[in-house]
């Protein structure tokens, strides 16, 4: 029997967002490992054994899924969103690095619907034309590095999508963040803020940078700045193809 | 009867990417109105009908998606990838801008696999850390934006995924962006070109930017370029969530 570890993307909440793809993985897998909230929102059957770990084990959750592979299981690695966007693929193929046994494992990402677009997606169309993404979590990286990214994107006019802009280990890193974007663009520049997007618990505002306070952002929110193009036509939120 | 538009994306060409909820749009749609290969990929089926259209027409088929849901047709706007990343949602929004009646119709936005995350699945996890995403075509900008932002973002230390890097109206820009990319950063950066992803004509290339040549780009292409820390482990591309 030969083992293999698929790294798939289970969309932000919404099961209409899970693609068919993702759907064959989980129905042949015969481990399912990740986060505990990702892992509840896999149907129990029989046979199939759910590994279901704390945040912040990230490497030792996928040295666990490449062990099991070794051993002739078929492991599917669980991500909210997609898994290549500040999410398990990084930290599998970085728990690879010391073990040349693991390097030669059938290991393959299967992608999903990522926050910010899902998030944009309800907004109508913020990232229709070029931006970025940054992830305003300082737990692997100095703080240094995101002002650093956020000055130059602004500068840059990029719109910008923000993961895990704000958590309670974090409270007061986002106030800070919103200083440097008011540094550095107009006080009309529209934010939005989506909270548990595609989920029962989904909350959108949109304000502009001059009205947007630390608060109202949460470790579920995702942050999209508009670029100096970024406008309002009707109850709809879009950047034009031509800025 | 009352008329909408979905505008829904395709994902890069592969079905099982598709997800349930625009394969529901689809189902429910009287008008599908795309770019004709787009609309190529929809099943015909009795009462429904197909309105392809060809390239650089955006606006006039946005509106025309606009004119036939204030009739009450039921209208999908299909794109592929995910609508709102280089694609139809903007386009829509703005020939909304000039016509309130048209503001007050349901529209909404459907997100799909865009092409980068797809290519990104492929090759490991590329885009795993902070990145920005631009359209190198400057059909509806001038190409020193283009510049100005591969700069930056090579400044920032940002990975890159670039749309619609060359075509046979473009052949020589993308031979700049190269220069650029060879000013910003150092020879052995690991530069992604994935044609067709997802397709049966399918081919991923990944050399060092000292290697890299305009040829290995066409319309077909998206490149994605790695940040300073993106590596090979085994047969895999990764960003390491530190960088």
């Amino acid at each position: 029997m030969s083992g293999w570890v698929k790294i798939v993307g289970l969309g932000p909440g919404n099961e209409g967002f899970v693609t068919p793809d993702v759907r064959d993985v989980i129905a042949t897998a015969t481990d399912i490992v990740g986060y505990i909230p990702y892992v509840a929102r896999i149907a129990p059957r029989e046979g199939l054994r759910l590994h279901a770990t704390d945040n912040r084990v990230e490497i030792d959750r996928a040295a666990h899924a490449l062990e099991m592979a070794a051993e002739g299981r078929r492991v599917a690695v669980v991500s909210s969103g997609d898994p290549g966007v500040f999410a398990m693929a990084s930290a599998v193929f970085e728990a690879m690095e010391d073990r040349a046994d693991w390097q030669t494992l059938p290991v393959s990402v299967l992608p999903g619907i990522t926050a910010m677009l899902a998030a944009a997606a309800r907004a109508g169309a913020p990232l229709g034309h070029d931006f970025a993404a940054i992830n305003l979590s300082d737990n692997l990286k100095p703080f240094a590095l995101v002002e650093k990214r956020i000055r130059l994107a602004a500068q840059a006019d990029f719109a910008m999508a923000f993961y895990n802009p704000r958590s309670k280990s974090r409270p007061h890193q986002f106030e800070r963040v919103l200083e440097i974007l008011r540094d550095e663009c107009e006080p009309a520049r529209l934010i939005i803020f989506a909270r548990a997007v595609s989920t029962s618990d989904e909350n959108i505002i949109c304000v502009p940078l001059s009205e947007a306070t630390p608060e109202m952002a949460d470790m579920r929110t995702v942050v999209i700045v508009g670029n100096s193009a970024t406008r309002r036509v009707g109850p709809h939120i879009y950047t034009p193809r031509r800025a």
